[in-house]
């Protein structure tokens, strides 16, 4: 097994997110909030790691939310100030010491290395650091 | 916004596992697979983040799977040489380019900056990156 020990805390994207949300404040705070369809635009290099993805797959995205503040530790839930301090843990804030975000979506279509999603809250020029499937039933949020 | 331009994409560790579990061979493919309870260790630099984490929440951990092989775009899933070559995107196979662990666990003990999971597959050792609580209804896998 190789243990990588040259990289082995350093993130590498493998896409990055087209999507007409383009700051932090038009996007929803979760993708069936009115989320919008986005293109994912994938790098070269992880093409035979996209093989199998299909139209109709749903999938987990995980997100480099790369304009998150990573010295927070304590936020309002959703910004809503009436709400009291909450640790970061309990929370989906994307501000976190890793701000790695989480994104259960559907593929709509597969073009090479191109792939349309439903209803994804990330920004344009977001990071995607990994794709997973779904594994069971339900909901994944 | 701060956007942390000095560190992009540089992921740290918040806790680390303690599980009886020492080798990947031992280790159940999913969680509810007969995974051992683990005790997570966090770093005291977080606490803050965990001040609302309770026994009996429902969490998603983000692992730092350490002892990936970054350079696998396609396994036979779950090892089993018998399933054809799968681009990894499709698959939960730890060895991808960024061996990111997405693990759903109850919370069963907080103690401070130690916490107790029920049913967490990673080895010992294996760095935590995030924790983030289950939003919705159902299973998340």
């Amino acid at each position: 097994m190789q243990t990588n020990a040259d990289t082995p805390f350093t993130v590498v994207p493998i896409a990055y997110v087209e999507s007409r949300l383009r700051e932090r404040s038009e996007a929803p705070r979760q993708g069936d909030e009115g989320a919008p369809d986005a293109w994912l635009s994938f790098e070269p290099a992880v093409a035979a790691g996209l093989a199998d993805l299909r139209a109709g797959d749903e999938v987990i995205l995980l997100s480099w939310l790369h304009q998150a503040d990573r010295t927070v530790l304590s936020v309002h839930p959703r910004s809503d100030p009436e709400r009291r301090l909450t640790g970061v843990f309990s929370t989906r804030s994307p501000d976190r010491p890793n701000p790695i975000g989480l994104h259960r979506v559907r593929v709509l279509v597969v073009e090479g290395l191109r792939v349309h999603v439903a209803g994804l809250e990330a920004i344009d020029g977001t990071p995607i650091i990994d794709v997973k499937p779904v594994l069971g039933r339900g909901a994944m949020r």
